[in-house]
């Protein structure tokens, strides 16, 4: 069973509105090699498990754990990107494009119209050149060694990708979550080569993919310099056996050292995103708005609680 | 963030193996209205919410929580029915298959040979007629009464194809999990009606969907007498406002009053799933294996940490 | 626009269920070149015609018009050829699988489960392989000669396909529909290939594909015998240019002559399909079924009106 | 069966060519709730009907009907919005491009380059991301309070669709052609809401999705004026029992009243559209043009028949 | 540039027809793992190979050759597999199915029917499900330790899987083209493994995946008797560099040395496929047979040049 | 067997990138009527031919050979219209987008984002619109009239789609391969509707499609002038009898005459793409590439050999 704590993994760092970067991210998301797969790929692994070999399960499952949080980090940080993208000024109950104004010009031209048509101004179940994401790219051969081999690919793909999109924008809010995710998948590419490691595997010079020194981007400097990129966190509130593996020194052979936690150092908060009119969204008239605020007078300390840890 | 606990939301029952009912199943799991687009799709509309009108936010993301728990439950289901199936005798460090055997030779008849080729006597992210889950499956349109309504028709077609699975057999293995899914799928048409409610809406006799009186269904029966139809657990660790929508009387209109709880009143032990050489899995040899042992030296205790809570 | 008069183009023929028969007959309406596809492609290539060739347009259109009677004609022989195969005999306000019965024991086994499931004994979008219909399956390039033969492609595959199918059961259900669709999709290559005659090519006896004496089919005998293969209706209302193509000697050079009509020279009853309560298929339970009722008191008459004419 | 007659149920209104707002409306034709999509579904719904309930399946068919003619209208737009974009200016039997000019030059840079390089500047069966149509949009349960449930929830989605496509340009011909979908799919809430009023809903002030006040876009002001968003034509030449459930208040609960009538107050000229040598769209040269024409003696007359009714 | 010798990379092995072993094999054709997956992913590796770096691109490029000639291998098992497997006896001009015979009765309730609708009896460009090959499935990221990597795993898990069907059926036909393609894929596994031991890896006693004795398949064994899983051929008229990485010790560690080659040191005779008049393939009738067979004086002598080298 | 060469069939001219115009491109390579597709279908129909009608079948295997080097041929002109676009100019072993430049900043807003994200600015399996290629787009179906008819509309529309796409620009780059597959899709037309007279059929001035005087484009005209789009290569190095079919007067009846030659007159350099190291392709490090280099001292001399002959 599976529990939630509204909080987020990683700050959403303002900056102006981005469509086409939050298209770009769109890859991170719902992409053949994005976190949508990465959640699912190891989520079937983990309920398909064979055998006992009880660590290699619990490393596995403690990555699905995260990757339900990187979802929901990057689909605030399209949301972001695209929130106010058109720059609609209307008030909440005035009909948007009322008297014949084109709104959402802007909107026919952007990368994927479906963020302007299909979703509010969203994140989408899809890639970067708008294909839907598919159930093939979960893979779960149930093969130990070899669902170990595919989940470092994975991740090395994911990494290439994040590392190419980090390169298309210098927008802040853009970079904070590409940064962390460049940190992070190379923690992930620790953890499987670290896995393959006690079976045998030596990877000498290989690790990470791509092979370059990541620290001269400075956003992911930060992360570095705090240790993100070798630690992993198990996620379980029953414990796990996870550091029997991920733990000693990194499989990247760079005398640096693996660390294993329950849960992240920091937690964050996860902003109330602004109503969006034109969108119909969430589309509430004045009569339905009145029936919705009867449920909400503890509003204020709900918004509270959901602050900073 | 999310967290876990190596809990079952419902037990898995002993009986033999029955793959067609497995591949029945499957629709459940990847099918259109199946548990992993009810899981996506609460994921995608909590995590794009729009607005302060969090009671609704939190029931949506409430019942996202759950339907994890569900795909684990199903698949956890569709394994065992598939487990062992082809009768495969050897043991473990033989090569299956040895001396020409046609070990796997009822699996090229199978509903779907993917369950013996692709996975190993696993569940996969497919439906029952073996197309792959789509992600244009996720409908998050950002209305809030649109997704409302959305949300029930998914519910309630989930829940007629499973009463339509019940009558496919009567494995006890594949009815304990139906069984549990019909009466929480009845739960989860009450939520989203019951929000529609706070809205204006009179439902009148109309719901559930299928409408007819599933305590004919005796494994139905025992979990309508203990009430999980009509009762909603929140699974935050840091509270929620759901119960704001999710009190009163059920929206069916039978007399009934629905139930919010933080948590599900019983959890069950996950089983280790035995290992099947004949599919290579988890296909360590001898060698692998005794690197790989010498991770699992709290083997037991782990075992026990997983018992029933 | 559009109008509908309550009547298929052939019967229904009686015979006992057959649904592997159904699943087959599937490609023929869902398929690659089923009737879906030839359907789809005259209306995108009636309603994009450029220029005043109108004759070629109104030919298009007028099997436009057909095939959606051949799709109307399609799915009702699959829902027979489906209805009752579990041969559930209970009665209708009764919960169907009420003290755990296996009432759809068949069902999942049988070459498509998603008849069962997703659809109630009835026809889906999709192919023998379970594959859902794809528009890219639509060929609609804006140059005529290119169109023209691209539909002889697609009626001589279709054919084949049929030809093929015909041959998987004696099924007299199947065989009636399959018949009518073999001699209606000569005369649609008929037509096809007049067009380009207009434009110059000589068929020689390439004519039809696959070339073979259709008529030692005895239903297809039958149909030819009475012109069937050699006639092309316009379905216009208001008057159509057709004839200018569709008139003089057929391309199969074989001495037949093309006939022009307005219609079919026949219309048939469309039967009423009857209720599966184990699909819940209405599904009203007797306090719904009277509200429905209520409506309903001009019953009789309204399936007089729907007879024979 | 089905007849047609050459005619629009609304105007196709002159402007300039818009590309970008043609993809956006393509989401109106080929999309996941665009019109393919409701002809489809409520085809399938029709054919697969069960029971005697035959007032729903007449207004289920009566508006299969009618949505035929709205993607001949999208068709029909979109071919406007993008005929002539580029603009080539060479005459019939020229070749295009010939000496080298990149005629074609904007097109590929274009929102979909589909619309040149496989449609001849004409509408395809795909959605404003490009994604083609698929089989698995028609939902078709056969349950008949959750298919009409499934209904109400489609034409919300394609009326909140189009309100946002509305905004996406002021541009004539696609705002006419918007605005009368804005104003039917609000007709069709009516229809399915009102189908499940009769089984006993309330729906309260919940309707129409999006709940805003359309009369405020000028061209939908209109189209409410005349009541269109109130009407529903049966379009069968045999009669209907639609009118059984279709009459009443409507279920908006605004004061406004439901009108059944068997077609459309008006109808309107398709206009030819122009042939476009840089697609060789129609394509002939004088050899093969002059073999047509053979054919075309009546032309002057046809296009008379085809002018308003 | 390529070019073709009509010879065959391992012999058709006679045995009764077996259409669920056929449907097995396709998984090795046209899965997400199969050689239409590996043939295409290396020509895009191929073809989009950046650097001067050319043995790993001369390696990539000549198992690409390779691949051409597993799937020719694999079709032409499917189709002697499919071949004759309604047993029609009908003689070549005959009607199949004249006189109402269901020749191809059996055809309706195997695995995929499109062998029998859809190909004549033969392989499809599909997997074991059903599902068409997917463009997605190809991996080329440019990235050169990377894509080593994937094609490591692409490799093993299509070896995992082949050694699953081999248990799968006894049948000679199938036996021996799978037991080919397990030695196969061990000598591909070696390559790409071998390739990243150039950049530094040591595999330990990883190798192969799945790691156990396949040499206890008796018609593996033979193979590997042969050494045939040891070695690589570059298919190249104008040599290549594939021999510097493709030498010396393989990376499985045990004991045993890779060879580099030319082509294979055997071909094999292509047999002519029988007629199949029930599919209408190739479906001459007497007159087109009379006009095809004028082309064909020289056949005799064509089949002997077709023979064994 | 298959066997390769390191030489391209065309060259390829030196411009300007242009992504948008590879883009475009891409349906040339990846789309429905693309060289993949007519790889593809050549291949099955090649390998699943029956019967001994030999000339049809080498027919068919000429150009599935010819096809593999149109897709090489392909590929590498959409790199070099990619390569180099975002002009990014640090040097080897730097991070690109260190400090913090945003390198790839146009990438984000190109046709395809995939491009720079997925491939490192080289081809991809896929459409103009970003749609995997998809398996279903192969026509396989045995009948062997049928096959050549389809196989003719796929080279008419092939050719039909690439004269769209030569006007959407005049980049050399692009012309130069455009206009080699234009007069190559006529030399195949030529091919299929020659085998189709064999059996009867008489053309007339209906060939080729698109019918127009493509000599008007300068780049085409040269290969008319040399007689490129009547020849046929037979790519078989134990001979064809594909001579038996393709010769005589060809079926466009223009005069000219068919030449069926063993391979093309002239054969082409295949340049080394350079590195892009913002692409982190080949992504060496100066650690890896040490080792690489270490296997590359032959250098020199294979790229000689890989020159002009």
């Amino acid at each position: 069973m599976f529990y939630q704590v509204q909080q987020l993994i990683n700050p959403i760092v303002d900056d102006e509105p981005d469509p086409s970067a939050a298209n770009a991210l769109q890859e991170g998301l719902g992409g053949q090699f994005g976190e949508m797969r990465t959640m699912m790929q190891y989520m079937f692994q983990g309920f398909n498990f064979r055998g006992d070999a009880i660590p290699y399960r619990d490393l596995i499952q403690a990555i699905f754990m995260e990757e339900i949080s990187h979802v929901e980090l990057i689909s605030k940080t399209i949301s972001r990107l695209l929130d106010g993208a058109p720059g609609y000024a209307g008030s909440k109950f005035e009909a948007p494009g009322a008297k014949g104004e084109a709104t959402l010009n802007m909107a026919k031209e952007q990368m994927n119209p479906h963020h302007f048509i299909v979703g509010a101004q969203c994140a989408l179940p899809v890639d970067a050149a708008g294909n839907p994401w598919l159930g093939s790219y979960v893979h779960a051969n149930g093969n130990l060694t070899l669902d170990l081999l595919d989940n470092l690919v994975l991740e090395s793909t994911g990494r290439l990708q994040k590392c190419r999109i980090y390169q298309m924008s210098d927008n802040k809010t853009l970079r904070a979550t590409v940064a962390f995710l460049i940190a992070r998948d190379e923690a992930h590419e620790m953890a499987f080569a670290k896995a393959l490691e006690t079976l045998g595997v030596d990877w000498a010079t290989l690790l990470p993919i791509p092979k370059f020194d990541s620290s001269k981007y400075p956003e992911v400097k930060k992360l570095i310099d705090a240790g993100i990129n070798r630690e992993q966190y198990h996620f379980r509130l029953d414990g796990s056996t996870m550091d029997k593996i991920f733990k000693g020194p990194a499989p990247a052979n760079d005398g640096t050292e693996l660390v294993a936690l329950d849960k992240p150092r920091e937690a964050f908060d996860i902003p109330i995103e602004a109503e969006r009119p034109e969108e119909f969204s969430p589309g509430l008239d004045p009569e339905l708005q009145e029936l919705a605020d009867a449920l909400v007078v503890a509003k204020e300390k709900v918004s509270k609680k959901n602050g900073r840890h």
